[in-house]
This record gives C-alpha cells, sequence and structure tokens, in this order.
C-alpha cells in the first residue's frame, strides 16, 4: 500500500487545496473496506455517512483545526449518529441520539466522525474484540481499544480515539506499532463514555506520528496553552530510565529493546539514568486492581440489575464482589495511590523524560486475550500522562513500544519530547 | 393539607393492597399540580406518563423495592422518555432516548419517573432555578437540586434525585427543611450525568424520613450489605460537634440551633464532644473551590467550543480560566484533599456521629442566589457521606439543618444514626 497519509499530512495537503475532504475520506474508505475482511477494526462503519460529513466540509470549507480529518471512535463513546454498542449483546443495536463530550468537541474541530471501532466489552472485561493485529492477523492488537489501534496501524484511519483504566490505549498501541496517548487523569471530560472506574477512565488517542498526537491534545486541553511551549534538546537531557515494579515479567525482547534504546539516546548525547520507584510503589499494581474492580460495581450495577445473568460472567463476578474485596480495602487503595502521586510527581519532575516498558512483549498469538498491561496499571492509577512510542520490532518483524511518561499535567512536556525521541528511537516515523 | 405520605409509608400501603400505584401517582400529580403555579418545582412534567407507569405497576405487580413510588429526578440527569434540559437555553427540547445508570436502577426497582424539576443551570452556575421555597415563597429553596428538594418538602413526590459538587444536596434540604443525603463519592454512578468537576460530583436524594434515605441506599449500594447492620444506641453515643472552618459565618439562628440539639442529645444520654479539625483544613474551602473551578474547565469545554457566547458567561468565564488558576494549583489542590481525607477519616472513626451546621441560616430572601454552601464544599471534598436531618426553625418559621457526617464508606452508620438521632432533634418527624 502507499504510505498513508498522518493527519498533520492530510492537513497540509487539504490547506494547500491539492486535497479534497471527500477525496481523502474516501481514500480512507477505499483501505479500509479492503481490509475490513482480515482486520475486522470495525463494530459500524456507514461510508455514505462518511462521505456526507466529508462533503459538508468541502462545502462550508474548512474552518477547524481538525476539519476532514477523519477520526474513528471507541464504540464506549456516543455517537448521535451511530449506534454504541459497547461489543455487549445488552446493547445491541443501541442508538442514543447523543454526541460524548470528546466527540463534540471532535465535531465542532471538523472532523470526520469515521466509524466506530471494535472493543472489549465495555471497555473492561468480557468479549473480546473481533479485531486481529495488523501486522500478524493471528495475533490479538492488544485490548480494549482493539479497533482503534488496528484502524491506525492499517491506514485506515490516520486518528482514532480509545479509552484506559488499565493499559486500553498503550497496550495496543505497543501491540500495533502506532502513537497512543493517555493524557493525565481528568483531562478531557468522560461525558458520554461508558464508566469502568472513573477514578481510572480516561480519553486518549491514537496516530500514526507524534506531531497528529499533538494536534488532538490542543482540541481537547481544557487549559490554556503555556506563554512558552515546551522543547526538548536531546543533548544533555536527563532521561529516567524506571524498569517499574513489572520489569521481572518482561520478555527478552523488550529486556534487548530497552537496552537498544538507551544506547542509541546515550550516543545521541543525553543522559539516561535509572529512576528506582521506592518500596511503596511495589504494592500499586494491586493497589490499581483494587480501585478497577471495586468501581465496577457501581459501574456495571444498572446492567446487573436490569439482565441479571445476561450480563457476562466476569462483569456480573464484579458486580458480586466474588474478589471480596470491601469499602477499607477501597478506601486503603485509595489512600496508597493518592500519597504515591505526591511522591512520583517529585521524582518524576527532575527529568525532562521517563522511558518505561509499553507491554511485557510483542502481541501474543490468539484473539481470546488481549495481553498484559503488567507495565500500565501503575501509570494509569498514578494519574499521569502516558504516550506509547513505536520502538522498532523483535526478530519476527513485530512491534515493540516504549512509553513516555512524566508528572501529572506535563502533557505538553511529553508530547514535545516525543517529537524529538520517536524518529531517534526508530530511526524513522513509524509506518 | 393532608400529611402526604413517606416513600416507606406508601410501600407498606401498596404492599396491603388498600393503595394502588396509580392512586398514589394520581395524588401526587394532584397535589403537584395545586402547588405547581407557586412552587415551580418542575422543568417537565407529563401527567399522561406518570399514570402509564403507575398503571403498569398495577398491572404486572409489585416487584422491585420501589414499585410504584414516584421520584423526582433533577433534570441534569438523563431519562430516555422527558426531555434533559439542564436550565440551559443550549439545551431548550434536548432529549437524548437514554437512561442515566442511577434512573435506569430507579425504573428496574420499580419507581415511577415522576418529572424532571428545575436545577441551577448544569448544576453548575448561572442561571437559577424558577423554584420557590415552599415555606416561603419569596426565598430560594437552595441550589443546584431546587426543585427536587422544593417537590418533596411541598408534598409533590416523597422522593427525588440530586446531585452535589459543592453544597447543591445538603443546602437546599437545609432550607426546605427535609432529608438530604449525599453519600460517599463514588458510590453511585455518574453515567449519564451532567458532569461539573467529576472528583467532587455526587448522585444523592431527598425524602421526608430517614427510613426512605435508607431505602434509597439500598437499591443505589454497589457493595454487599454488611451481615451485622449497623446500630446506634443514644445512651453513651459520642457525638463529635464540627463547628467547621466555616464556623464565623454561622447565623445567630444556626448556633441556637446547635446549641439546642446539643442540649437535647446530652440530656438523652450521649457524650456530645467538640471535634476541632488541625490546622490543614483551615484552608480546604480554598481547596475545594480551585477543584471545581478547574474541572468545570473540562466539563464545559466541549459547550464552550461549539456555542461560544451562548454559554452563560460565569460558565465561560471556568472555561476562559479567568480565575487564573493554573495546573500545578489543581495538583496541589488534589494533594491537599487526598491528604485530608486520611486525617479525617482517622479522626471521624472514633465517633458515633459527627454533626455540623448544614448553612449558614435560614434560606435566604430573593431567588436570584441560591445560599452560601460554605459549611458543605469541606465534607464533598472530602467524599464523605453527609446527610441533612432537618432540625428545626428560626423564630420565624423557616427550616434550619445540621449536617450528619463520617468516615467515607460510613454511608450504612449514618443512616442508623439518623433514624435515632433524627426524631431527636426535632422532636417529630419532619413534615
Amino acid at each position: 500500500m502507499p504510505q498513508p497519509l498522518t493527519a498533520t499530512q492530510a492537513l497540509a495537503r487539504l490547506d494547500r487545496g491539492d486535497l479534497s475532504a471527500e477525496a481523502l475520506s474516501q481514500a480512507c474508505l477505499d483501505r479500509a473496506s479492503s481490509r475490513e475482511p482480515q482486520v475486522k477494526a470495525w463494530s459500524h462503519l456507514d461510508p455514505d455517512l462518511v462521505r456526507a460529513q466529508a462533503r459538508a466540509v468541502d462545502a462550508e470549507g474548512r474552518t477547524g483545526p481538525l476539519s476532514g480529518v477523519p477520526i474513528g471512535i471507541k464504540d464506549v463513546i456516543l455517537t448521535r449518529d451511530m449506534p454504541t454498542q459497547h461489543n455487549s449483546p445488552l446493547y445491541l443495536g443501541s442508538h442514543p441520539q447523543i454526541d460524548a463530550a470528546c466527540v463534540s468537541l471532535l465535531r465542532t474541530a471538523g472532523a470526520v466522525i469515521f466509524g466506530k471501532t471494535d472493543t472489549v466489552e465495555f471497555a473492561a472485561t468480557g468479549r473480546k474484540a473481533l479485531t486481529r493485529n495488523p501486522h500478524d492477523l493471528l495475533r490479538t492488537p492488544g485490548g480494549s481499544s482493539s479497533g482503534s489501534a488496528a484502524a491506525v496501524a492499517d491506514g485506515h484511519v490516520p486518528l482514532a480515539l480509545g479509552t484506559q483504566t488499565g493499559g486500553s490505549i498503550i497496550r495496543p498501541a505497543s501491540y500495533c506499532g502506532v502513537y497512543g496517548f493517555k493524557p493525565t487523569w481528568g483531562l478531557v471530560s468522560r461525558e458520554g463514555v461508558k464508566p469502568f472506574a472513573p477514578s481510572l477512565d480516561t480519553v486518549g488517542w491514537f496516530a500514526r506520528s507524534a506531531e497528529d498526537i499533538a494536534l488532538l491534545f490542543d482540541v481537547f486541553d481544557p487549559h490554556p496553552p503555556p506563554r512558552l511551549a515546551p522543547t526538548f534538546d536531546m543533548a544533555g537531557a536527563r532521561i529516567g530510565l524506571c524498569r517499574s515494579p513489572a520489569w521481572t515479567q518482561a520478555e527478552a525482547s523488550v529486556q534487548a529493546m530497552i537496552a537498544g534504546v538507551t544506547e542509541r539516546l546515550a550516543a545521541a548525547g543525553a543522559f539516561v539514568e535509572d529512576l528506582n520507584l521506592p518500596p511503596l510503589f511495589d504494592d500499586l499494581l494491586q493497589t490499581h486492581l483494587v480501585v478497577m474492580r471495586m468501581e465496577a460495581r457501581a459501574a456495571f450495577l444498572a446492567e446487573y440489575r436490569r439482565h441479571g445473568d445476561d450480563l457476562h460472567p466476569e462483569l456480573r463476578g464484579y458486580v458480586r464482589a466474588c474478589d471480596g474485596l470491601t469499602a477499607d480495602d477501597l478506601r486503603a487503595a485509595y489512600d496508597a495511590a493518592a500519597a504515591a502521586r505526591v511522591v512520583f510527581d517529585d521524582l518524576a519532575e527532575t527529568y525532562d523524560a521517563i522511558l518505561t516498558p509499553s507491554a511485557v512483549g510483542v502481541a501474543p498469538l490468539g484473539l481470546e486475550q488481549t495481553g498484559s498491561f503488567a507495565f500500565n496499571g501503575l501509570w494509569t492509577l498514578l494519574h499521569v500522562p502516558a504516550l506509547n512510542v513505536p520502538a522498532g520490532s523483535d526478530a519476527n518483524g513485530l512491534p515493540l513500544g516504549i512509553t513516555l511518561t512524566g508528572p501529572r499535567f506535563s502533557d505538553r512536556r511529553i508530547l514535545a519530547a516525543a517529537a524529538v525521541l520517536g524518529p531517534r528511537l526508530i530511526g524513522a516515523r513509524v509506518e
């Protein structure tokens, strides 16, 4: 296939007038339709609706920062003109005529809402997406934002929205070899997004370049941009390498990737140091699970009361408190997480960027599971921004990813670092 | 008027078969229609829809714990069969065909969704509800859950849902002389409820008795009930009297009420002690405002981008960061709140119940403001349960209220205490 355009590249051509929004959307539709039988990224895609939106942009003129750019929407996010089915039989054909706040922001910015991407049931657990990893159709694309990651990786759309409560953006981005960003918790409104664990749930997005990730950040950031945009200089940069409590689970390919990245950055003039987390972080993966499972009880109580045994057994297990967790456990988890956030921000503040693996290895074989999120839950719990940067591939050509993180609200610093580090990590823009 | 039935009383008569759901709903409709021209509690009320729901309960039999009980829904909460307008011109006639999770739970429990209650714009700021205080039509009912509190106080419905981000349940409950409960943060799903500041936003409810508050708690509590239900014994009870950092604002009527309550409880055999908060609590009212204002930026960004200057100037002010607050301020506020939660829970754990004023005085004159929430923001920020218990009236017969609070997740203990303390505070069930 010809290299598909990134959003930034497409916008430049749209601005110059040598590409119409309709032609761009049609190219995306063509690519999606040729690949969908294999990749199965979409739970809903209506070509006529896509073309109508694109033609409206061409007719009305480009007024927003994303005018004419197609974007996929994870199917746990409400869209007024498309069904929202959560990959749950309970919501088959469900179609509330309302946009989530994040979709409304995209529409105001001029984006073409392209379709709904397949997801793990309720972005939580239960049924897996039908989506396959475009790099190897026998492998999972990761989850729960499976369709969004695969659609971007496979060139159907330049951008897609996802959500993360455990590792649902970073992991599929890593497995599919694309950029995936989970901003600081709370930065993007969750209005109209199916809750799973509200003190963890975060709306984020996928793209094929660091610039595209930053482009969407400007659409969603609710705070005034800084007078001086942050910059990142490789020469003399202080980079923390955080192996995190999950390091013992890292496979050889990930260990080799981290060693290689460290070497390349050092060769380019950066100071790469080990960032060792203090002992209070050792239990935070368990803390994350406690918050996720306990908050899920409230999130799925209405479905459980209404549908009983028709709710997937795994979700039913959450609501029925099969884990035996108590409110005291949740309170302790909240307090441990809050204390760790303060400590991590202090530690992280001294680095220009922090690197950590995005996954324990490449995408595993099979679609019945979506891989481990051992390397992701900590950052979700800490509320910090996390960006997957594609970092080459293993011996079989399967993507590996590295996470760039930092203190809460350092989103723009991370994006500035990624613009420089991204190309250095793999030596070229990811395809 | 004849004393309107509480939900518990109505359920007993429905169970005995000497009252039908239709007759109960019709009595509520009659009361509402006779009083609505003065009280203006409702933004939407369709008598046919109410009767249809009630008749369905009578036809299908009573299967849920609330079968046949009418309940009002604050108009920032989505209802599939009624518009949701947020008291905002931007949402005039807006009617997404979807239930909020809390409304879905009520329907499954058999409740009759009676209508939508007027609210301060977006439960935040801007336009005030048209609702008047049933005790004095020249006075505010408080806000933002204005219509819900007034509808319950005035006998239109036995129950109503509200939301609280600052003092939007406790304050109107106090001004209107009804019970109003804000459970522990996160206990009730906010899915389908307009966000204002998600780390504060809480769904709660109004009723005319402590039993009714507990009845709804059982519908919403996502955690398994304790094997031993908590009890409260007046004799020997250790009660903390927390004047809170807002005490200097308490008017004479509130100071006298607190003194009277203390005396009555001591006479009944309780030990009432001052609970003095340590200095770190002194700034928490400001901390609360920082969280509320900063999180509002993300909550209203989509409306601002779409509607610009048509968004109410006060809400526009939030999004445009007119307060000059920065992300560092928000981070500091998050951390101060989290630290205070741990300290307060430890302090509160040693008391059987904690009392504090619900408002600085009685409902003020005029509808153009909703009164101070100086006594409420702290408890919202601490994520603890808070219950307004009607506590008599001032010299002019206007209601005063006291807040019962305790550690996070002590909701059931508070409800048990209220069942005993409620009647002791005013000497009789509130009308």
